[in-house]
């Protein structure tokens, strides 16, 4: 295959590489539209073809997206999470809970043994967060408390690469599991676990950290089972 | 940002994913150099600048690299790999140590439940490798059957997603690892763990398969500090 000119090729890859940069450290929110093609242009020195070809490998990889009549707008906040987006609807979703437990677990080891007084605090406040939203029985503000709480365990595991994988899984898996905590909120149970959890991380309990993690995604498995089961 | 003519577009996406699906096919293997233009614009049904735009689109996902003078060709065998290589790159081996972790010690415990005579027999088979291997001293030989058994472990969870991220993560893992089992073979070491794990899983011993994943990364992990310390 015949090659371009490499330069030509090599402005292509550098406007891709900043705009995946303005999309990363979310300057680029997921639902941003982007600015006319114009300003773009200009604030990247680039042509027009060159611009365009940058987009459709943006598009390619699943940080845009292009609809017509509404433009171009960002759609992932990070090209492995969305890879990762992609593969898991090749996922069934047991294999994928499969894959958060063990990363779940994992993170929940690591955090008894790593986590800082500010770890201690955020944990303890998204779980104020959850029973607070189980007193006013409001399943949503439950929902959503419950993922910044399980988000909050990765944080404390201090493994950026972990965290990473979970928070892509988690977003994944986001409107599943809120779903499943939706339909069938077995509230007390939930809290009892995240007690047991947190308790592990801030005493330092390694092995009741995982158990509790064991417990919950046991938990999660029967409810998605049932919930199959009646579907 | 003006849209492209629908059909084109499609177009490119149409030659991207059927590139895609003979990459991750297996098809074009890792390596493998591209047919010329002429032949993949006639085998595809597109004209040049949709070929070339949909060859660029791959080169930024990672899955062909061109070089000046020697062509494109295949350079990971999934998006999934590409990607997770790319992020590996801004971990260290020890965040990405503790996700292979996390990955391994769940597909032991899956492996255990869900092991075929088939799985059994692979195990062995490789687990045999790296003892004749040891018994030759044949340190190379040796690291690639430690690697082909833990993939075979991996398969023997028989969750795809568990497997694919497992595969990717030792695939960017592995010129290291094969460093570190070069460097520092302490075959006793990883014998006796190798026979505890495969042992574990024939006999469906979930326990046993854990702890011998829990001893075989501590081992790791201090062959890798030692390893740090000393250069």
């Amino acid at each position: 295959m015949k090659i371009e000119k490499a330069n030509r090729v090599s402005l292509v890859d550098q406007v891709v590489l900043q705009m995946e940069e303005l999309i990363e450290s979310g300057v680029w929110e997921v639902g941003t539209r982007l600015p006319p093609e114009m300003e773009l242009m200009e604030q990247f020195g680039v042509s027009r073809n060159t611009l365009r070809e940058a987009v459709r490998a943006l598009v390619h990889s699943g940080l845009l997206q292009t609809r017509q009549g509404s433009g171009t707008s960002v759609c992932s906040s990070s090209i492995l999470g969305a890879v990762i987006e992609r593969r898991l609807y090749k996922s069934d979703l047991l294999e994928t809970l499969e894959v958060r437990h063990a990363l779940e677990r994992e993170a929940a080891r690591l955090a008894a043994v790593r986590r800082s007084e500010e770890d201690v605090r955020q944990l303890r406040m998204h779980m104020e967060a959850c029973l607070q939203a189980s007193r006013d029985q409001d399943n949503r503000a439950y929902a959503e408390a419950d993922i910044r709480l399980h988000q909050a365990v990765a944080n404390a595991a201090h493994n950026r690469l972990l965290i990473d994988l979970y928070h892509h899984m988690t977003d994944a898996l986001h409107s599943s599991v809120r779903n499943l905590v939706e339909l069938a909120p077995n509230m007390d149970v939930h809290q009892r676990i995240h007690g047991k959890l947190v308790d592990g991380i801030v005493t330092q309990n390694e092995e009741q950290a995982a158990e509790a993690v064991n417990e919950y995604m046991a938990h999660l498995k029967e409810v998605l089972t049932t919930s199959l089961e009646e579907s």
